[in-house]
């Protein structure tokens, strides 16, 4: 594989064109605003006006849009992937979403006889610098193993999680505990300030024992110094969740904590602050 | 220091009577049922019929007992700790107990020109045993100073937090930031298993990133395994966080997080669970 075409290049894309590129990859890419990639196509991306051009003659298609309804249209609308792309290309959507969505992209895919492979990742804009993201893949086998190489030039841990979906239902579960860890953290915070105890020392003195967690070591560090930038945008994370809570409904699981973080950030959202990151849930034990 | 009066030794406090005896201490013992301690009697500890002769003579006495009430007991009860121990002595309740008893603990001991320093512990049986305990501290600065060298025996990280109370605080600090990361994680397996991941697999991809923590890399293969065996029993958690929402609700605080776990481990205890370890709150997702 050499030739690929890269759809959605936004914060996290940028980062994994430039990995590609620097592992001899030759990539087209496809972004609504053109302005947002001048660098990347300075650096050698080669631009593309439609969806059609960008996976003309491409071996391999990597999508990373935002929501579900996004990737829909990139696969299915009028001019989309599946109605251009030519028979045996691998068709890799790595953006977070919906199991469903990704069984359907397989099929549909399928009778076009191209191989499609569900990919989402998690590490944050810092793993895609760093090319160190996990990468969570569900499809046929053949099909991870055909891409391989190009998940090393992005990421670390790369795991086969079995049938189409199934990448996207690890990223899930990924989502799911988060919630419980981050909520945990805020609420260890929370005392911690009402109790009047120093919180740093707080978090010291418990970080490496039985609560300890990454983002107890990550992100309260942010959340102290009232660092709210995203790593990790609210709004995404809502998303994520929603589809994490469709797919427990359908399977008749009552999550309580999901629900319940899920809740708590929706409220944050409905005041503006979805384009906080995650650490931001602080926010509403402080409005209380 | 040389002298130590130890009164409660249950799992955890052989491991640390042990501990003191192997950095020299010389070490008298109490505890409800003689039987128990027969081991380390045998190895040399001093046996107490009453917490008078425990007490009587000692630098330092340290408490590792249940619950509140037995806290109370041991230091206010007619043949208690305060009527018995010499001016001059250091108290040390390590258990797990409520801010304010710590408070009056502290209060009335000075009233006797007794040391009272609060310093419950984090680590578990294993952490006892190795002598790793992370061990939180709250007193007068000077009392802690005086007892650090007895701390360094039993523990690793030993950090002074503040005033009377501060050392209970951080612990319910830590027992708060506990139950979000537990459940976050069985739900996250529950998820996994309902949606037909190979529930190892899933945990591999997802445990060295951002959802990652201590709980799913030590308790979540033991509850794979079916084993419930307590590392730390469910009831005494259920009585911690019952501590930390009492202290919640006087601030005015509330912490949906803590309230939804502790009510998932009531009802766990309630069907007779409450001698499992923490990892059992899978049971309570299993029985959806």
């Amino acid at each position: 594989m050499k030739k690929i075409g890269f759809i959605g290049v936004g914060v996290m894309g940028k980062s994994m064109v430039r990995n590609l590129m620097k592992a001899g990859y030759e990539l087209s890419v496809y972004t609504r605003t053109k302005e947002k990639v001048a660098d990347i196509i300075e650096e050698g991306a080669l631009w593309c006006d439609t969806i059609a051009d960008c996976v003309k003659d491409r071996e391999a298609v990597i999508t990373m849009v935002g929501y579900p309804e996004d990737v829909w249209e990139v696969y299915f609308g009028g001019a989309g992937i599946i109605a251009n792309a030519r028979p045996g290309t691998y068709v890799i959507d790595m953006t977070t979403t919906s199991p469903k969505l990704s069984v359907e992209i397989y099929e549909r895919a399928r009778e076009a006889g191209i191989y499609a492979v569900d990919a989402p990742v998690s590490g944050g804009d810092v793993g895609a610098r760093h090319g160190t993201l996990s990468i969570m893949a569900g499809g046929d086998e053949e099909a991870f193993e055909a891409c391989l190489e190009l998940f090393k030039s992005m990421g670390k841990t790369i795991i086969y999680e079995g049938k189409a979906g199934n990448g996207q239902h690890t990223k899930a579960a990924n989502q799911i505990a988060l919630g419980g860890v981050i909520a945990g953290v805020c609420e260890a915070i929370t005392y911690a300030r009402a109790a009047g105890l120093d919180v740093q020392t707080m978090l010291d003195s418990i970080s490496q024992g039985a609560a300890g967690s990454w983002q107890m070591d990550n992100m309260a560090p942010r959340l102290l110094k009232g660092d709210y930038d995203p790593g990790f945008f609210i709004k995404h994370y809502i998303k994520d969740m929603k589809i994490a809570l469709e797919e427990s409904d359908a399977r008749k699981l009552t999550l309580p904590i999901l629900m319940e973080v899920l809740d708590m950030y929706k409220k944050l959202d409905e005041e503006g602050m979805g384009d906080m990151g995650t650490q931001a849930l602080i926010k509403y034990y402080e409005e209380q």
